[in-house]
């Protein structure tokens, strides 16, 4: 009925073999062979069925170098969302009363109690130490310049802030690059795939919260264009990771707590609450920090889970607003959270007008205009580092030149500003640098430059009109935009939120001067304030595209809601707008990293695709009762390296392939074969424990590799009993089912291996997260990826 | 290994022969037959796996009467949130280009767009309609009682205000108990129920949204303790749903646009839409809004939906304020949004401290007791609702009556009160009533009951400290509760959450009060308004159980982000000590009307039942190509009245059952048979164009009965071929699968059918809603309510 044309073009070969998750040995040839296995426009038929005569714009374009963000890394395994419900699994459950259900509960209400509890405590830690590490630099650097100015030479000055903020920035950029370069950066895109379902290697660990922790107090301390919040967020994931499983692996201690916990279901949930009370702990924003949580992971809404998570966040706040109270000496105040305060806005000064939404919605399109700039700079300097900069000793380098960088740019902007304002008996500014000014004066770019980002964040939305002549804001928008953009993606761990809110309040608050100025009555532009927080959230949103979650934390951070309905406007518009151009940050780095990344839904176009065609197949299936040294000969094969097996009985003799009757993951196996749980061994040992599920969740998360488990050549021999271990009942899709269809299911149940079937029932394909990830929506319609072993 | 011990007590027995969504011819013996089929705790052997004597528990008690809540009706269908995927749809999205698409995401935009627009309105308009005339009636009746003070008589205006009341009371009872009984109540219950895929009857139709907008404002003018903000959701969801569907079917008008929405899938995604609409614009909550969308009805989280939801709550306060603003003669300022509002909280008042925390905590434990004390009358009123108040003009009167008593209760309150205060120069009463106080003074019990509810709140929350006196509060706490308890359920349109947030400002000022008294200091503790938001929150969530969307509702409502801590933690304890108790409000009303709701997850206990046993079987099918009399007498066969057909091939001629290759419904077939795709008349007429989507978009969602086609007998000998209709790829399980596990799939993807298949794909059985909802956890462990016709 529909004439489908399909336009293929055939662009680069790539030139490695490239093994697929399980073996296909038939599409292996066509995928790796074919590389990006280009479609065009899927379909040229419109609804009105006209044919068109299309020879000519098949688009056989010349050959080109394959970018990073055109693979699809095999090295990335998806975590196990879907219980194993094997016969272990039932029986325990089963076993269990509802006392015990209610336990569980209680339990995980606890786990999430203390993940908010530890979450909040890490971050007043930061929080207390790099205030007074940077205090004590300014203070050294305040008085070096103050000394000089008056006698000249202040060029001594500029070189002891460089070398001071280069040590310190060398110092968090060598644990990152030396001892675990995941900690790099705000860890929210590895945090975002880990919540997507993808395993990031050592993301979670105890060893990646120390690096991370130290490494943010470094490039905050040391000057970076940097803030301490999007750290927050890996941090408060790391926590919860461990706190869940009452264990540490590094650390080798166990406390024989939370066992039941010990699995990616539970654990992967316990994560975006520890991301929730991360980004809670950041921005003082329990609502904001759950609904980041479900914007950026969550892909089932689960009503309990929502609350843990929620409480989870409360928890975070509490204690960090708590422990920051007793700091700043008013113990029991809490009226006054987060890491970062976007201060009060008076309520007289908040009202806004129907005319001005124009205007809102204009800032919120040179927001994003500007967010686009951003990433595209900084898509180009990241590939750029992966080529180059990829040996740790360069990138320490880098960051190293970095840091004197920003500080010869600050000074030298400093230095040649003339915009000296009145010191005001309730100054906000904690270090004002009087430089060339007239007693009783301050260097306005000074308050900008010389400072943590929050404080000049601050400084720009509250200080009174007149604090800043236009020119210091312009060129302060300028150069601080092009140093944030350089720092993000540097070896140091960093987030991007703080600089943002900074580019934005500055050119936000610029733009309510000018507005101030051209407009007549000047009265109701008068708070150039509110423009701050408008360009603000403009950029922010240009440059990362959340915003539902990003308008509840900045209502949130700002204590006042009456800006919500604006705060909305200018995110959507930003999004809209950048999204035009290029995807959001955080996209862009998931994608350079050839992350397989499930999206919320299949590519709209992609419904002429079957699991037929996105199945992997043929699939190496196992026996119900299978030799021990076919199942070693399976997991050792590494140029398959699978970690899924359908498994099947065979029926008459001469069917082939078997009916399906179970699924059976290698991490499983690696456990029986562990423990030698072999059916003639049974016979012998009767006396012998059964494996339990505890010894499944000892092994967890870290299952030894198969080369590390030794079978005697009398041993391969023996059967393995599979039935009692595999998911009985795994999920099954037939094979004509379309692809969106197929990846709703996926998505929605966070499955990680899919069984294809056809109508008898038998095993003939396998879909996992890589055959779902690799169509995409390009330019030109649906684009296949191609798999890589990168 | 587990020794699971059943414990089976029977107790009443049904009398009526239940027929099921899908004839189960065996399980319907046992199940009709066994009515409350209860099982005491599923397993009674723990962890440690001893065996307990337990034959001297199994509970055998005696014979109760079967309480509706124990029935699960039959009357409601499920919603076909999974998509058709039969061919003419594919083909479909297979000819629509990428343009194509965007197109669509467009106009889905539009739409929720228009929602926002039109739910603002009508909350609008219902906000002014409410203000004019209410402010009529206390004018005259405030000027009736003045005239009668002096020269006494007051009974006169005690018989004029009660009759008053009464009369407008009765025109909304009337329309809403003859016309449009759904119309009744909130209507959060019935949108709750439709978010979470049951097909309540009428429920979303023009007719409704008429009587219910004209309902509750009469309701509230008529002085009942009621709000108008409940009925805001329910509004908001009609209008999504006719406006998504591009026509009206009541007015027989069809516009011809959004004609790809009219399937159940994308119109209950726009319904959603319009709730959050509904609560943006009652609360002035644009988050909140789309919070109470995902809390009480989403399943599978979206971001794309979900930010589509935003816009629609977003444009829906957004066109409130505006016209609000026009009609408060400040046209333009936006900053004071919703139909409730709660007025600004300034910012020096509003701080609280850390040993506020407890008492905060306290008060939410009593609003969790009053809020399930609350609850249980109300069950108990309703239970005698449904046996006793079921004739429509009984329900007219009773509401009458009600209206009367709550006249004549306020008056004798402000008749008895000696609480007079002064009149302030800026008093924000409306009405103030002197009646016995000195000139220049007020009747401070007036001010609670003498106003519309929304109004008596703001005063609660903000008058200046020594407004009220205790007694006064206390005994307008008591009255009103029992009021606002007899009130919700009558039959007219209202909303329960003013009343509740009314009854808790008014304990929770009442707390502050005594707090200020007892303490020594009193300066902290000075400000009652802060415990009477504490207080309104405590009660609102002890009666509705919300927590998240509620924190958010409340904050948005206040403005101040400050007190979201504290209503956090209130709303939090609230739910767990009423959960102790008895359920939410909405939830008991769902029970009561046995409608089969889907929890978010199934019972805890409940791993030991398996597909097989919760499965509708034996299950009519029907072949690929099958004779038109059999479809027709399968449709007809009213003791059955399936809606789900899977579709078999035969193998072998003995094989039995046969091999599952698609499910089709009973609206399919409905409109094939109207349009006679029978295989022989293909042959004769090939001219004939061919059935398309449009067809099937066209006869939704109000399919014929199948008593009302005309099939002669010539043709019931013809053929019908499906294979082109039928969805060729349903979901299926195998037999073993858990019940959690077969939950989680339908509850995810929002199935209506799911085909239990054995290892051969041939189909054993059916799940549906009711096989689920059947099972809960009740005091004794899992129970299975009994399947009625009711």
């Amino acid at each position: 009925m529909a004439n489908i044309t399909k336009k293929v073009s055939w662009s680069s070969r790539g030139d490695e073999g490239t093994p697929l998750l399980n073996g296909c040995e038939a599409r292996r040839e066509s995928s790796a062979g074919g590389a990006v296995f280009q479609i065009g426009r899927l379909s040229t038929v419109d609804l009105e069925e006209e044919m068109m005569s299309d020879e000519d714009s098949v688009r056989g374009r010349p050959k080109e170098i394959p970018h990073n963000e055109k693979l699809l890394s095999l090295k990335y395994e998806s975590l196990d969302y879907d219980n194993i419900e094997n016969q272990l699994f039932l029986e325990e459950e089963r076993r269990m009363s509802y006392m015990g259900f209610r336990c569980l509960e209680i339990s995980r209400w606890v786990v999430c109690g203390l993940i908010g509890f530890l979450t909040g405590l890490i971050a007043c830690f930061i929080d207390i130490v790099v205030e007074q590490l940077a205090g004590i630099k300014y203070q050294v650097v305040k008085e070096n310049i103050e000394r000089f100015t008056e006698v000249g030479g202040l060029s001594i000055s500029l070189i002891l802030w460089a070398v001071l903020n280069s040590i310190i920035v060398m110092a968090g950029a060598i644990i990152v690059a030396f001892f675990e370069p995941i900690a790099a950066g705000s860890g929210i895109p590895q945090i975002k795939c880990y919540l997507n379902g993808v395993k990031i290697p050592r993301v979670v660990r105890l060893k990646t919260l120390v690096v991370k922790v130290c490494g943010v107090i470094c490039s905050v301390v040391g000057g970076l264009a940097v803030g301490k919040e999007g750290p927050m967020i890996h941090s408060g994931a790391v926590v919860a990771a461990g706190v869940s499983q009452g264990r540490s692996t590094s650390l080798k201690r166990d406390f024989k707590i939370f066992e039941y916990f010990r699995r990616d279901t539970e654990k992967r949930d316990f994560v975006s609450a520890g991301a929730a009370a991360g980004v809670s702990a950041a921005f003082g924003a329990p609502v904001g920090g759950v609904l980041f949580s479900l914007e950026e992971g969550a892909s089932f809404w689960n009503q309990m889970l929502t609350w843990r998570i929620f409480f989870a966040s409360m928890i975070s706040t509490f204690t960090l607003n708590f422990f920051l109270s007793i700091y700043h000496k008013n113990p029991g105040d809490l009226s006054n959270p987060g890491l970062i305060n976007f201060g009060r806005f008076e309520n007289d000064s908040v009202a806004y007008y129907l005319y001005e939404i124009p205007l809102f919605i204009a800032m919120g399109a040179i927001g994003g205009l500007l967010g686009a700039l951003f990433n595209v700079l900084n898509y180009w300097l990241t590939i750029f580092r992966i080529r180059y900069v990829h040996r740790p000793c360069l990138q320490v380098m880098e960051a190293m030149l970095v840091a004197a960088v920003t500080a010869t740019v600050s000074f030298t902007m400093i230095y040649f500003s003339d915009d000296c304002q009145p010191l005001g008996p309730e100054h906000t500014e904690e270090y004002p640098l009087q430089l060339f000014c007239a007693d009783g004066e301050y260097n306005s770019m000074a308050t900008a430059f010389f400072n943590t980002p929050e404080r000049s964040v601050r400084s720009l939305f509250h200080n009174q009109p007149g604090s800043y002549n236009p020119l210091t804001l312009g060129v302060f928008t300028l150069t601080y935009f092009f140093l944030a953009c350089w720092t993000y993606g540097l070896a140091v761990s960093a987030g991007v939120f703080i600089p943002s809110l900074l580019i934005g309040a500055a050119w936000g608050r610029l733009c309510g001067i000018l507005l101030a100025t051209i407009s007549a009555t000047g009265s109701i532009w008068a708070d150039p304030g509110k423009y701050a927080l408008i360009g603000a959230a403009a950029q922010l949103g240009g440059i990362v595209r959340m915003t539902l979650s990003l308008t509840v934390i900045l209502v949130e951070a700002t204590g006042n809601v009456t800006y919500g309905l604006p705060i909305m406007l200018v995110l959507m518009t930003a999004k809209i707008v950048g999204d035009y151009f290029v995807e959001g940050l955080y996209d862009i780095h998931i994608k350079l990293q050839s992350i397989p990344f499930l999206h919320w839904e299949a590519p709209a176009t992609s419904h002429w695709l079957t699991a037929r065609e996105v199945m992997s197949s043929p699939v190496t299936c196992l026996n119900k009762v299978e030799k021990v040294g076919t199942i070693v000969d399976t997991l050792s094969n590494t140029s398959t390296n699978h970690n899924g097996f359908p498994v099947v009985v065979q029926g008459a003799p001469s069917e082939e392939p078997a009916k399906l009757c179970g699924l059976i993951l290698r991490s499983q196996l690696i456990v029986l074969l562990k423990h030698k749980v072999f059916v003639e061994l049974a016979r012998s040992r009767l006396s012998q424990r059964k494996l339990q599920l505890k010894d499944f969740r000892d092994a967890y998360p870290r299952f030894p590799p198969i080369q590390s488990i030794h079978v005697s050549q009398d041993e391969r021999e023996c059967m393995m009993d599979l039935s009692e271990f595999m998911t009985a009942t795994p999920y099954t899709v037939p094979q004509d089912t379309s692809l969106p269809r197929v990846f709703k299911l996926v998505r929605a149940l966070g499955l990680r291996h899919l069984v294809v079937v056809d109508d008898e029932n038998r095993v003939v394909g396998l879909v996992t997260r890589k055959d779902l990830a690799r169509y995409h929506l390009g330019k030109h319609g649906l684009e296949e990826l191609q798999l890589a072993q990168t």
